[in-house]
């Protein structure tokens, strides 16, 4: 019956790295967002949500790609959602996830920078 | 003399999540370059770099805003550079850093989400 709403993730911060060097703050809330996802099971689960059909996914769609115990699943998921990069929502027997969009384009915007690589880094001396 | 060109990071790999799951192989090599992001000291020198006059600095300019000692520095940068996120190149006295311009397209790409948050996950039971 209650629609429970997904957090809707502060706007403001943060302009591409490339315009402005971070302050220490941010730089420890974005750490600490980057550091969710330095683990390639969640990274993949975070990606089997984002992707799934109608955006969210039911914990009964996403243990059976792995190969790690259901609690080390819900476990991952748990960091995820406290690092703010998903919701969860009970519905009946099952919870289910969604990605926070504005946290993932918050991480996408800052580490956007120019297309061009390859370019020397400057004349020799 | 020898102009020492920056790594051109392979081109290919990564949708954005939301179109479609990672890999294992993928998320494990964007596990690493995420790991290399999740500490707040490295993703202000990332800051620092990226956003430096002409997209370079040198570890002359990186060590005076940080409470840590030079090797620390030195450490963290050797991270970054691992990770595929930044090149160095020695010139003269000093080594120069800057960042990987198609490395931290290929993080921002993947974590492009649609705009829309605050969304009902769906209708209750």
């Amino acid at each position: 019956m209650s629609k429970q709403m997904l957090p809707v993730f502060p706007a403001g911060c943060c302009e591409p790295m490339v315009r402005e060097p971070l302050g220490e703050q941010d730089a420890a809330e974005l750490a600490r967002m980057f550091k969710a996802l330095s683990d390639p099971v969640r990274l993949r689960l975070l990606s089997l949500i984002a992707s799934h059909a109608g955006g969210e996914a039911c914990v009964c769609d996403l243990t059976g790609p792995f190969d790690v115990s259901q609690p080390t699943i819900s476990h991952h998921l748990k960091v995820l959602r406290e690092a703010g990069l998903v919701g969860s929502e009970r519905r009946g027997t099952w919870v289910y996830y969604r990605v926070i969009p504005a946290a993932m384009n918050r991480l996408s915007d800052l580490l956007q920078a120019p297309a061009q690589a390859g370019v020397p880094a400057g004349s020799g001396t």
